[in-house]
């Protein structure tokens, strides 16, 4: 497999670049030079390209969680938050075969990180590898990799988009960037639809950053939404102990929806949007709120989740719903500290209301996504 | 009836006041005073607002022609077209009882103008006429109304939203502007519900400008999607000499609709606003093309459509669909002598594919909405 690009050039993360760097040096306007959108036409191959020369004996990288659905945008819309993710550290390995991938080290997480593989054809980190290594066709040079997960499984995260997202920008750095964004997407979908199904929802804002709309898989083509920077959008992101499995969440959803369930539903979605581009962070939480075709299937299997949506809106947020397929429910606010008070309301809820430990988060919007944290020279 | 606005004050049209001003002298920004957002509540009653004093004896007032619908924004976005559309000339007339309106003439449209009552009960030009006359509290004072129609019935360009919007418009500027665009609206979909069916997507954008989502009808709550004013955007409006009346265009539609239909549809619904408001013309065109839900039950019943909507594409526009709910077929591109050449093309398919007469006009986005073209002082 290999890919053509219908944008005009550039490299993703290739201003990243520098010993030692963290993500906090970065400009903060260093989104602003994605193009708008992204299409990717997989009709080449790309073994034609010649091997690059790796630029790093080792490389560091970051991957933020992701909020996908958001409501109505079920399926195709997704965002970064900032500040808790996944990171992979990525090195030149003469004990491994040329061309190949190991996994040395996994940790984070607690426990669940034991359940990862470490079989690189099974563990989306190293699939995202293996991906990008395909694409940029590295035949000399083998690459151990450790993970390090910022993310628990399973919680409507993102957690295998972030492992994913990581491991496919590290590969990518470590030999000069040739890789454009929405190549690695492209790579990241092949981890998600072997781990978790074939979706980018939350791969491509975990890449991206900021806000993204999947408008379509085949060709693959992104809409980078834009949120204005100006505004505060803080995310409450509350995380029961509870385990709610994507397949038992996919099985809740109707084969057939109602038309009029349908329109609304759109309206949402074109609200939603407006919101994102317009910086209405009401509108965003009344989008957030309104879903009539996901939430009310999914909502009853989250123990709890009525309860915690209605003491999240009482409290002051803009809106409330399932993050991904749960059971993180997400809110947002316009405060950081008001993000606290809310938080805490929901956990309670949790409680009270489903019997669930909980623990609460308040996040920024991430409007970078993957990128180098630090690298070493060869 | 009666409103309250959750928005700042502001008047739609009362800087449009002048004898003998027409559109064309408005300030081209005019619409960017224009809250983004606009709700309604239905919880007041007005009678206890003074009855206000006419400011004219008479006035002239324009309203556009409207696409509603676009593709995958079925029943919650429409935008306005420019220099197409209806007139209302409004007098005060002691003839007529105080608090009342009679219809004295409707001309224009060929002979279907005939079709139209001139009781104003049944007419969307009295009714919106007498709805914003009791907004208003007119007791006082009886008017006559002159309807203009420079748009053909049916033909899925908003008709009877124009005629509405400029009944409604006219009222109010020659009580003084008091009402804003959101009640105006109102007024126009208490029409628009007898006449067509209670759906704000012609009406909104009628009164105005632009394009408008409708988020909600409880409350009415309206989206104003500002399209970049730099932009160039064309719309080919062609027009065949066939009836397809909305009943039994509804009745096309399935009262249920497949999940990976609505995730497709609502995902395009999010690339159509955010094309709007980014001013993206292919990704506007390529969104106007997608839907999967109405536009395959309805485009056979419009004799030669596909071949239509083929030829459109073919000739480069970026997108075709059906307007409203037909039979007008509405493409889009970046320039006015290539939009003509596509409308002779699509022309030409609506008789050899369907063996129908059209007509093709191109025209501008229309960004003011319904406005007093005229008047005369008491």
């Amino acid at each position: 497999m290999a890919i053509s690009l219908h944008q005009p050039a550039f490299s993703a993360h290739s201003t990243f670049l520098s010993t030692n760097t963290t993500a906090t040096n970065l400009p903060p306007n260093h989104h602003l030079r994605l193009p708008l959108s992204f299409r990717c036409n997989l009709s080449l191959t790309s073994n034609s390209n010649p091997e690059p020369e790796p630029v790093y004996s080792s490389v560091k990288s970051f991957a933020p969680a992701t909020v996908a659905n958001l409501g109505p945008g079920f399926d195709f819309l997704g965002c970064a938050v900032d500040g808790v993710g996944d990171y992979v550290t990525l090195k030149i390995d003469p004990q491994v075969r040329p061309g190949d991938v190991t996994i040395s080290d996994i940790t984070g997480a607690g426990n669940s990180s034991k359940k990862l593989s470490k079989n690189p054809n099974w563990n989306c980190a190293g699939i995202a590898a293996l991906s990008v290594m395909k694409m940029l066709n590295i035949r000399s040079v083998g690459l151990s990799l450790s993970l390090e997960k910022g993310l628990p499984l399973g919680s409507g995260l993102g957690s295998s988009a972030a492992s994913a997202a990581a491991a496919a920008v590290a590969v990518n750095e470590l030999f000069g960037g040739k890789l454009q964004a929405s190549e690695l997407v492209l790579a990241g979908l092949e981890s998600e639809a072997k781990v978790s199904g074939y979706h980018a929802d939350n791969i491509a804002p975990a890449i991206m950053g900021g806000f993204v709309l999947i408008r379509s898989y085949e060709p693959l083509d992104l809409i980078r939404l834009n949120f204005p920077t100006e505004k505060n959008l803080f995310f409450v992101l509350v995380n029961p102990e509870f385990e709610a499995p994507t397949k038992k969440m996919r099985a809740a959803l109707p084969g057939e929806i109602l038309m009029s369930d349908h329109v609304w539903n759109s309206s949402q979605a074109g609200a939603l949007v407006a919101a994102v581009l317009q910086g209405d962070l009401v509108g965003l939480g009344k989008a957030l709120s309104s879903d009539r075709v996901v939430e009310p299937r999914r909502a009853p299997l989250i123990p709890g989740m009525d309860g915690v949506k209605k003491v999240a809106l009482e409290a002051g947020a803009f809106g409330c719903t399932i993050s991904g397929a749960g059971p993180t429910v997400v809110a947002v606010t316009d405060n950081e500290e008001k993000g606290r008070e809310i938080g805490e309301m929901m956990v309670e809820a949790f409680m009270v209301g489903g019997g669930l430990k909980a623990v609460a988060m308040v996040k920024k919007l991430d409007t970078v996504g993957a990128r180098l944290v630090s690298s070493i020279s060869r």
